[in-house]
């Protein structure tokens, strides 16, 4: 089968890879429809956090092709959603939610288990992992929506969960990627009344609108804390997302959250300071992690499929398997949010 | 009047200082009757953490000998109980119930304010600040109970409940101190199924006992964290306390928790290692900072006064304020868990 292969920073070519085939009886394997590009993957791309040569991506739905002898929750034929993270669902972790921290799990791509970004999936704890899609017939729209639920949509929503997002609450977002978008959405989702989406790029903040960002800031920095304190009466917000992962945007976050408040930490952490101190003096948590993906996608697969939400307007840039690369450097560039792979027709 | 003076590293002296008057219309003076040493404290008596020259001490409880004009809350001749930050009552985040981050607060002993370990303390935003004792002719026991709701059980609360711990909770206390235990008493008060406490020293490990530990772990470090792990079956507890603040209980706090988990954080932070990686990539999430002792003494002071808990077990050392000095060093050299001061009869 066709795949893209990371050998390098910038140096992701497709080329050919063995077509998956169940090697346990708990695996399926998945003909992939559609794939796309993480924020997690430009820093591979970008040579800023290390992969190991082989197979890349971790976001993919697709069509059942083939199932283990123990698989019993999906079967061939079947419209699938992947987390990003595979996992048993019967672990303690798993039965808690916490199933990206599944004690026999693992990530696409990752490893020696193939990538999303390629034709097919051995997708291993298949009963745990996949998440058949009711119905047929979906709109681009709609098959779109249910591939931002492999990974970002469920991020922006553990962002939001994990920081105590309820109806009512005044909520900021730092980071106007897709991460932060899908936070702005998921905020909405649950009730906030108020969403503060830090963003100064106008293609950015009109998607944010749409998400149901009530203030759009352009403010960074020490700018950013006084304009949203400014905005509080001096207080912070309920709940501040922090969606980037950069010792900047931790700080943002952590100067705009109240005390008393929760940080919902969804970024992978480059160069950010230790908060302990304002942890424990200004009274502000941080949760977060690894969104338990699995765990989440059946509440937004339901709003998903109801029209109810629209994750999938974070795909601004669309190409095939061929030109992955394209896909990569459209993020790289700023020139696209989210870049959709239609790998399949 | 009498009070306790810092001059410095293992330089304190009881001296005079002028007798507390109302200053403002919101004040009340306190004639102090029973006070206490801190761990904190005992950082400026090492000279760990700096110290103004001057008043020190922040647990108290005392008569109201003299109100201001807008004070209705408390009334000359009441038994109160001061926290050890005071506070308005009113601002939106005491109304949020963090009155530890009063937006018009500070603690006692320091910036001027009298501190807890004097004949009287002139005692700012008394409406806010204050709780009265119902009753009278309590026991010694009590008494010493009641003291402890000022910070150290408020604090060890404050742990537990940011941590999550409710009915049923795996909990384990990292801190054999008199907040550890209190958190180990806080922990058994709100349910936990199962308590370990953190101990190699025989006569806080009884103390724990009595609290409700259910386990007593001696290891400490990677040797602690791998048998925490074995009494779970590989999980981690469901709420780690962490009530020291050296980098070594941090981490220990941070190995034992299981992903999902809020790390209770309330030990003052001196060399802690920065947390943010396992915060996001093992799912472990951390709260908690100063106590917000003031929303939280309403309801623990009900189980005191009716005997379900007796956080006062804590002092086991006791001296008069002429000899403040010995309650240090009792604490300083580990003789004592904690120290009370009688101030007056």
């Amino acid at each position: 089968m066709r795949a893209a292969i990371y050998n390098g920073p910038h140096a992701i070519e497709v080329g050919e890879r063995p077509d998956p085939a169940i090697t346990a009886p708990t695996d399926a394997v998945v003909r992939v429809t559609l794939s796309c590009v993480c924020g997690s993957d430009l820093w591979y791309w970008r040579g800023e956090s290390p992969h190991a040569p082989g197979p890349i991506g971790h976001e993919f739905i697709g069509i059942v092709e083939e199932v283990g002898a123990d698989v019993r929750s999906v079967g061939k034929g079947d419209f699938v959603i992947a987390p990003f993270v595979y996992c048993d669902g019967t672990c303690p972790h798993c039965q808690a939610g916490v199933t990206s921290q599944c004690m026999h799990g693992g990530s696409f791509g990752n490893r020696g288990i193939d990538g999303g970004q390629g034709e097919a999936v051995r997708v291993p704890l298949a009963n745990g992992t996949l998440v058949r899609v009711p119905g047929s017939g979906h709109s681009d729209a709609t098959l779109r929506s249910l591939l931002a639920l492999s990974d970002v949509m469920c991020t922006g929503h553990h962002a939001a969960v994990s920081a105590g997002v309820k109806k009512g609450s005044v909520v900021a977002v730092v980071g106007d990627g897709a991460v932060g978008l899908s936070a702005v959405l998921a905020a909405h989702r649950l009730g906030a009344q108020r969403i503060i989406a830090l963003s100064r790029n106008p293609v950015r903040q009109a998607v944010a609108q749409e998400f149901g960002a009530t203030d759009i800031l352009a403010e960074r920095g020490d700018a950013a804390i006084s304009a949203v304190l400014e905005m509080t009466a001096g207080v912070g917000v309920d709940a501040a997302l922090e969606c980037v992962g950069t010792g900047q945007s931790m700080a943002t976050a952590l100067g705009i959250a109240r005390p008393g408040s929760v940080v919902g930490v969804v970024g992978a952490p480059h160069s950010v300071d230790n908060p302990i101190d304002t942890v424990v003096f200004r009274n502000i948590g941080l949760r977060g992690g690894v969104a338990p993906a699995r765990a989440y996608i059946p509440e937004l697969l339901d709003d998903v499929l109801e029209g109810r939400i629209n994750p999938g307007r974070v795909f601004d840039f669309e190409t095939d398997l061929a030109h992955v690369v394209d896909a990569y450097e459209a993020m790289d560039e700023r020139r696209a949010i989210k870049s959709l792979i239609r790998v399949a027709a």
